[in-house]
């Protein structure tokens, strides 16, 4: 089985503690293939950042057709382009946020989102609506560190703070890192939050994983059936779909 | 007053439509620029040709920038990047969804909403929910006729036909046109149905025009604020804000 | 065009003040006319003032579609009478609370109501269910302020903090002025609050305004059809609709 | 224990069917004090009924407050006046439909709705979200006959079909009758629609009965508290609130 | 009328307080018979004790049902078992948080919940839900008590205190007591709290009473229907429906 | 790893079926221990046959505990006892219910679910309700059925047929099977129903091993802490959990 990784936004740095992540929990026989976006932005900040993302993380997803990967995962915290990847992909995509906030379901009454910037805060309730995940989801919580700084060790304990006040406002059983370049930080934060703490990356590769060993994939027509064919122009007339393509 | 409607996809003729709906109601003094996309697929029927459709959308909400315009309607049903948009513009952006669904609201206890193809069925349910005009609308309803179809005069009567079954079906008190490319028939259908027939495309210059007279804009901050200064690479480099933009 | 703008209680005082904001925004051509209820309350502060202030209203609704006015504002945040108005009316009617809560909608990801008594709060959450706007009703605040104070001049200081709380509070976008009588606190509002300030008469009056343009009104069947025929006795008997009515 | 049970209709023929079903099922010691509103519609069957049907209704809460009622029931299915009425009494004020739906929740998952005029069901559906009785309301069911010829012996048929068919319909577990002049019927149509049916009459008259035997009254002050003293004008003058009432 | 009121614990002081509640407000001519469960936990404080609790209430209800019950009080404000208990009941089962509940909404706009250990507050949010009363259950607060010292006098004052602290936080016009063995601080917490409070037992005796006075019973087929004829094995095979039962 | 798979009603023909199902999709080094309650009813089809299957699982739970399982999947499509399990163990309890919506969630809009006897639709609506997945949830279809003759080769035929009526009345995008005894008849039906169909057996064996993989576990405190120190007397007095118990 060959899983997918995309991470959408530009900076390889990041693929590599998303790969790393990812990798430490597949199965034996399970393959990762972690890649980074060709074009957009460096991290996803805003709405403009997630939009613009999305077609680099279209354009793997329809590699990952080509070279008959099984399953993708995004592996940024907004989910960008899910829907439209749906589309394109044969088998599953799964996002991080919903991974997360799945699973994080499983474990008690409710979750808190620890996340980087403030502006993020409405997105992240936007995909609790879609996933139906907003009676789990007690609050979500911004350290307004920027995603490229994630790195820096000196911003652990800002999140560790944030973990521990998120937890003791909302009284809620476990933290969802809201971004996918806090993955590496997952085993620290649990130690110092005192509830279990999910990484989406980690998650998103399980929930694939799974679900290609159930042999679910769509359906194959309604919704997210494979995008008609259909003339594109411009910049981005290579997206088209309206001979070559599947 | 400026106000750019902005056609999303690449089909000029369908922009010309666009165009006189808008014109049609602006008040004296109110300068309608309609504008279609230079970028992207000739019309949206999927996930996938909407996000693709974006960045094209979101070329024109900055060229809009620079020349001055006061306010925008992204004219096309799925309301695409709308949130990228209102980061973008200093003033007022309003999709035809949101206009058409508001008005609806206004004129009884509910509305249904008469569209394109089945697939896009989906995403009119995501919209009125991110609105709040769950409540109000009591049905969508696909007719199955693509895009770039709607303006053969063969399909006028099915669309009528679909309106007051429609009706029927969801004891509605308005409809609500499901396509941009659809303004046109608005005064058709509303003979035919028997109720009011709202086109979204009237509807949002009146609302972009309503936010300007009225003064409002965006606060400045937060999560609509401009986009943070971000390096893009690839493709799409040029939408990179980093230096020049803004 | 003709809108009648109707102040539910019965002081001309405020009529005034509604009157100056109505016109303050209506188009080249829309002709502007604010009356005063002639029975019922000094002020609106209760559900038993609400609900004796409707017949006022009613009759001026009936006053008007004798003298032709095209629709209708009831200039009181409380909507009153609403429903039974478009009843009464062939035009389009709607309320300052409804027509500021979408307009806030528009701008961002929630707002807040700045109100008069505490006691009225109730009210304005049911009227944010009604209408689809919990969603983006992020807090209600009194100020504990009587309608009949509003104009004086020392109160406006109270307001404004109030306005600037309210935003630190519910993180924000925007401020919807709870009461007919804050109409020209507007200006001066915005310039304190740092958010986007709606007044419900202006907003209610540029609803009104753009549904007469687009030729929307209720279907003339179903729920919001003219009240049956009707016996009406004792104090209330000229509100009967068994003959001369209509 | 004295209760008053207000017809807000001015119909003493319906008033006497009202009486008869209170009387039958309040306890030894309760007196019910059963009165027909002295101004206003003769029937309510739109939200302009409902609306001028509420002085009448609060003239009676007050005249009940002066003699002593200990609490009321509004005796028509569109609770007219319910929050105004909760400010005005000291003790208890129940609605029919308020009653009958909390009755009908204790039964099993689901309820159906049985009620006069089609256009009356949109007040229906208002009621429920208001009551949170939404997730029990499975359908709302109109005969279109109108609430002056319920008497007539020959509806009585249709009405029973009309339950049969909700219960087909909504796979309920009770038939709500939604008008106070149906409650004579409900023993009748118990037998005819297989399910335990809900006469509003008599389940508000016991519960008011129960608030008042649990000693239970609002809490006099905040939203219900009495309405503030105020001068009233015109027609209504004699409602004014500002000296001599309470 | 004979109502049987079940304390699904094992302690019989606590039957003997909500046996003093329960008669203290039912009608002359209404038998009340309270019972202690013969097996199980001696307090339900976790979701594991309700579970356990159930068999000893559903045991009663069979002894009910033979000994000519009613209807019956499930005394615990878990409501362990309600569903299982309407199945295999005849006439009508209530639990006292749903009583209770119910109650508080017709006081007002919303009621505070003052329960026992925090880690209940999550099953009364799932009734609140359950029963259509999450609208007005504007906060659940525990007070850290355990159930069987509820009777130490020492305990009074920090209830009192709970109850003043609810209604400061949450604006409530109401407070539910939110375990049965508070049942018979009402009146003290009444005059401490400032506003109404309700005691579920109570007010559970009087619905049950009410609805026998309707005649109101489940309809005997679907969801609550008898439970079908079953084999049972090992330690409750006495459970077993299959021969002899009913 | 081991997973413990409980069939919670005791026919260990039907455990036999599971534990096929769950063994057919666990990762290799995950070991599946399927076992038969020892009490309570032989199969579950009722509220009351629900409550009294749960002794049995929890005793269940309990032998795990002391013999080391890492996780469990409770294997009945009511998920009973689930929170208190939740309490009891150490590790993750995944309802097959809980599983099957989540993973069905992840292919499209909506799934529906095919389920036995009509009577335990209501149970299935509450639980998509508290797992977040009522959006997801577009019908729910009884084949009327019982549990124990699912074997019978004759039923595959009927249950085809609802999962292809299913497909067509609510437009889903999967079939969730509403019974753990349906495990078996997964492949047949996809290809009958030509949209995916997911067993919640496989799924919650996947579900709960990805969270033993993620190190996942309740925090320890709060709600799902272990339950509290208690005497427990009569036919359940082995459930004391007083002293020796943990």
């Amino acid at each position: 089985m060959r899983i997918r990784v995309i991470n959408p936004n530009t900076t390889a740095a990041m693929t590599a503690v998303i790969d790393q992540c990812a990798r430490g929990v597949a199965a034996p026989g399970t393959v990762v293939e972690s890649v980074t976006s060709g074009m957009g932005p460096a991290s996803i900040e805003s709405h403009y950042d997630e939009a613009l993302a999305v077609p680099g993380l279209l354009a793997e997803i329809a590699r990952g057709e080509v070279e008959g990967a099984d399953g993708y995962v995004i592996a940024c915290f907004g989910d960008p382009g899910l829907y439209a990847a749906r589309e394109l992909a044969r088998g599953p995509v799964i996002g991080i946020a919903e991974a997360a906030m799945h699973t994080a379901s499983h474990l008690g009454r409710g979750f808190s989102v620890v996340t980087t910037l403030a502006r993020t805060v409405g997105q992240a309730e936007d995909l609790a609506e879609r996933y139906g995940m907003q009676r789990f989801c007690l609050g979500i919580h911004a350290t307004d560190i920027p995603v490229l700084e994630l790195e820096d060790p000196k911003v652990r304990g800002v999140i560790a703070d944030a973990c521990r006040a998120a937890v003791a406002a909302d009284g809620s059983d476990a933290i969802v890192l809201g971004c996918a370049g806090m993955a590496d930080l997952c085993e620290y934060l649990t130690a110092e939050a005192g509830v279990p703490v999910i990484d989406g990356v980690a998650a998103a590769t399980l929930s694939v994983q799974s679900l290609v060993t159930l042999g679910l994939r769509k359906s194959g027509y309604g919704e997210f059936a494979a995008p008609l064919p259909k003339q594109y122009t411009g910049l981005l007339a290579e997206f088209g779909t309206d001979e070559a393509s599947r």
